[in-house]
């Protein structure tokens, strides 16, 4: 492959104020892009990658594979004609450059803030955002329907669409669903894999092995091309010719690259792979095969970090590194409190030594849930299954069946994914699956496709299900010693972000299920009296509330509920004696959420003592910080404080 | 392939008391089976043929898919040593042979009854049944999860784990995942590919289409088998040797047989295709192969309803055949008002007349949701994506948002598959989805993995869902007509069986979105007064009570609630002041369902009138008839009255 100049780090200029150069400056939109001529797009890309280094290092984002993609972007917009083609973007965390080519390049600065500019792509940000994206896999079943759509309708059949598909997401189940029916049905889809040989964490699983082997023998397939090529140029390949050409071509790859093409296989037309960072080059396969017929797959090779070396280098910890320096590409680490995601990660370990029917299993996220701690210390009873959540859950299922203990880490809103496989393959059988669940809540920047509200209200209509979250880090590791010694499904829900702890040295023990606990008793004495029931890390906002309230002598009581379900209903039937008023607090939607399982119990015992729900309303939640975000709802301490004092 | 002999259909002798013939009678477990000559089992599976007609004509079930199966089954448990070898089906229902072996052969004239046999696989049923079935595509994954759980278990390692699975249940993206993972981890996982070239309805996808061709390619494969067993049996296959051959193979196949092998290319080692209902080659090959080392897949054509020629020229309709004569095959047919799901499918043609952009997606269930009829009249708008239920949801979402009218009809139970395609592909952008639920509520005979229990639970929690449910055919052909004028996403859930109309002559016409109605009216003067609150068919039998009820001169009034979300919130705050007691009625879980919906208006409004939820409680529910299952969560009629009346 051609490599194109790099560099060790990116050196600001003395008059650098994270401007874009003269290129991209010129760029408004696509249509101005495709004034520029081919030799040109080199130095743009160039431009764009500063850009984003200059960008990214001051309000971070996803670095890595924004870096690789730039080329092929870059030639996607110079080769089809958006908005009216179509680019369907898988996961969209890559599409940066494509927010910069589509007018979007002064709003930059607002990415992923509040208000400001998405970290994906979302059509409710710009009509060159056809589709959203966000959650692995879905773009080739949305291409394929758009494509279809477009084929079926008067005057739209000449439009085109091309999914945008990394190497990663296409080994989940729902990719391979589109792709088994992308030739069912007369259309002109065309595929890009965007193949930078790993997920966001390393690549895993056969089909991955597969794509490098395959890109091992691009000698092959660029002699492939030519042929192909070649004989369309001479009117050779008609519709009869066109299919004898191509097995041909793959018998003949099967003897000298050792390689079966598994989407040849699926009756879809492979080409590559090529040099995906190689603008010119893409540009040119590009144009060669954008007027087909029929589903095509065309697979490029690409670099993650593709520019700054630091990157390039160590791709998964460059993924999204949070601020750095852009001239040592050193990293301004964060220091503070123990990651939730930590606290799981080491008690995970603790209790694996003990117990050695222990599995840890992730969907491709060992770094993102600190799954890698468990990897590091047990590796051979740890899995990573890649993108593939339904099959996380049901492989757990399994393991169980087969007398282990598995503990499954998925971030809350990708374990909607899974939601048959919790109810058919784990819930149904009563296995002892531990399901920690993390991202639950509102996750902040990440936004709307990220965020994780639905689980309490999706998992605790199951029967037989444990549902827990807890308030501090040695109440996620007492939950996760409960669930080792419970032999029945137990999901734990814990958010993004720091926990209260800075060491991990409590004593791990197991915990009665179903036992809430007073966690704040208020002095005050004013005629009425509330109470916060809280579930998760909130509790310690309704604390800062219960003592502010003290403080005007309004007396407020706070519960740490923990268990979604069961309930503690002995503890419910008590508060709802004691108190006059009752607040419900939790980080997830308040339809169907834990309020509502409260309120279900209340009802069903003629308690009257009202309960107020607070959590996140019946709305999506957009991006920005999760203080922000939680304010919006009305569930910050400044929110619950107001709803509360109302009361009193 | 060898043909077994055929008979036009069964000859019950005088004597038939659906007794087992003297092979079948004399196996009450596997060892049994496993002392009988070889030579005898094509006589043993003539007479589990035989003893499969008598019962299922009798008593229906699915019949043509285990008539297909029998071979393989006999063949399973007379080389391995189940049950410490493991069987783990895939859906599961053709597995009525493996029953009868399995020391389930008196009981199975229970099959499918309440408190009998189920009509799936089921761990608590039989310790021969390892894993839950009865949603496609999870067996490969469960069973990994036991053969690498067996490989890291001192003392099991020797133990074999054998995944059954359909040629239209491998087209599932959970089946892909669990194949993409297969080769990860070292294990010796067998998979057999049942392959009978169709799903319930006609197979589709491209994986389809290869699997034919493999199977039309079959001299080959026979060729490569035996290269394969001389080289293995003069010792010349090494570790190195293995590979040789094995891609010298591939290579010839390609050449030869215009195929890839798309699961080697997944690195499984592929063997077949063999005649599945030649029951001594099945023990043959699965004795050459069951000891051999790490994954491979076994692919074996069988022929559905196989012995039974009226069930084998027409496998469609021999699905679930119900009750028929098994001497002329004519089938018992069952006359009645108009089913559910033909109100939908006629009512989808006649909007689909008017509106061009309409479009029918299925999931491999045109006959079963009776998107046939769509099929028919507008083929070319009508999309079966085969068991996809994933795919289906986010290939409606791209059509939809290339401005097409997607209606998506798929049973509540697998809509499960497609939770996260539902939040993040159509609700997340608001996109004007359709989704038609059949099965929603308790299915019956079908049981715990088919009962569409949670649709109102895990919907109505999405932002901007609409979610209704009819309570007849007119109001289901009312509530789609509605959908499609509607630019949101839009559910709508009806149950499986009748509905209560003999036509369908009703004028279609769009009703106010969230406005229920009054439909019964009491004449009664008791002191007290209660209403009952509905959704979907199950008002009907609210009516009965609420008429029982005045009888004794106890006012019971009836309101149809038709939407869940939103809440009818005006007819709510009037039928709150003006009863003294509410009722919900749901046919769903009543955590967080529907009456929990109501339950959060009250409390939100403070608005105290006592609410009772009548609906199915907090366990799983087994199979049964309809009503006695119905009768069990106390939300049959005679429940509901006697709920009301213990208030009044």
């Amino acid at each position: 492959m051609i490599e194109q100049p790099k560099r060790d780090s990116f050196e600001p200029s003395e008059s650098d104020t994270s401007k874009p150069g003269d290129l991209l400056s010129s760029i408004n939109c696509p249509e101005d892009l495709r004034k520029i001529p081919l030799d040109r797009l080199p130095e743009l890309c160039e431009e764009i990658r500063e850009f984003l280094i200059k960008n990214l290092s001051q309000n971070p984002g996803h670095f890595g594979s924004s870096m690789g993609a730039v080329d092929i972007i870059v030639a996607l917009h110079y080769v089809f004609n958006t908005p009216r083609d179509r680019i369907v973007w898988d996961v969209g965390h890559q599409a940066y450059a494509h927010k910069l080519l589509t007018g979007r390049r002064d709003a930059f600065k607002s990415l992923r803030k509040y208000e400001g500019l998405s970290g994906f792509p979302n059509p409710l940000e710009s009509k060159y955002d056809t589709f959203i994206s966000g959650h692995a896999g879905n773009s080739i079943s949305a291409a394929l329907g758009m494509a279809i759509a477009d084929s079926k309708t008067p005057g739209e059949e000449d439009r085109k669409t091309v999914a945008l598909i990394g190497d990663a997401s296409i080994g989940n189940g729902l990719a391979f669903e589109g792709l088994n029916n992308a030739s069912n049905n007369p259309n002109n889809l065309l595929i890009i894999l965007n193949d930078n040989d790993m997920s966001i964490d390393d690549n895993v699983g056969a089909l991955h092995r597969y794509l490098s082997d395959l890109t091992t023998s691009s000698g092959y397939n660029r002699m492939r091309m030519k042929v192909y090529n070649k004989f369309r140029k001479r009117g050779w390949i008609g519709d009869k010719g066109k299919g004898l050409v191509l097995r041909f071509n793959n018998s003949i790859k099967a003897l000298i690259s050792k390689q079966q093409n598994i989407f040849e296989g699926l009756n879809i037309r492979y080409f590559g792979p090529f040099d995906g960072n190689d603008v010119k080059k893409v540009v040119k396969v590009l144009t060669e095969i954008k007027d087909m017929k029929g589903p095509r797959i065309l697979h490029l090779s690409t670099k993650k970090g593709k520019g700054f070396i630091t990157a390039e280098e160590n791709p998964q910890a460059w993924h999204a590194p949070g601020k750095f320096n852009p001239s040592t590409g050193e990293k301004i680490s964060q220091k503070g409190n123990i990651a939730w995601q930590d606290v799981f990660g080491k008690t995970l370990v603790e209790i694996a030594k003990e117990n050695d029917k222990v599995c840890g299993i992730t969907a491709a996220m060992h770094s993102g849930t600190s799954m890698s701690a468990m990897l590091e210390s047990f590796p051979s009873q740890t899995f990573d299954v890649g993108i593939s959540e339904g099959h996380a859950v049901t492989f757990a299922g399994g393991l169980a069946a087969a007398g282990k203990k598995p503990f499954v880490a998925i971030y809350s809103s990708f374990l909607q994914r899974a939601y048959d496989n919790i109810i058919h393959d784990v819930a149904i059988q009563g296995l002892p699956v531990v399901f920690c669940i993390d991202r639950a809540g509102i996750v902040g920047e990440d936004g709307v496709t990220h965020h994780g509200l639905f689980d309490i209200s999706y998992l605790r209509n199951i029967p037989g299900m444990t549902v827990a979250s807890p308030m501090d880090a040695p109440t996620l590791r007492n939950l996760m010693k409960t669930a080792e010694l419970t032999s029945s499904p137990f999901a734990i829900r814990y958010p993004r972000g720091k926990s209260e702890a800075t060491s991990l040295e409590s004593e791990l023990k197991s915990i009665p299920i179903g036992e809430g606990r007073k966690v704040f008793t208020s002095k005050a004495s004013s005629p009425k009296k509330a109470a916060i029931l809280s579930v998760g890390p909130i509790g310690q906002d309704a604390i800062k509330v219960a003592s502010r309230l003290e403080e005007e002598n309004l007396q407020c009581d706070v519960y740490d509920m923990i268990w979604v379900k069961p309930l503690d209903t002995k503890l419910l039937d008590k508060i709802a004696t004691e108190y006059d008023c009752l607040f419900s607090v939790e980080d997830g939607v308040v339809s169907g959420g834990f309020g509502s399982a409260v309120l279900e119990y209340l009802s069903s015992n003629r308690i009257s003592t009202p309960l107020t729900r607070l959590g996140v309303p019946d709305e999506w939640v957009a991006h920005g910080s999760v203080e922000r975000l939680k304010s919006d709802c009305g569930f910050d301490a400044d929110g619950i404080y107001k709803s509360v004092k109302e009361s009193l």
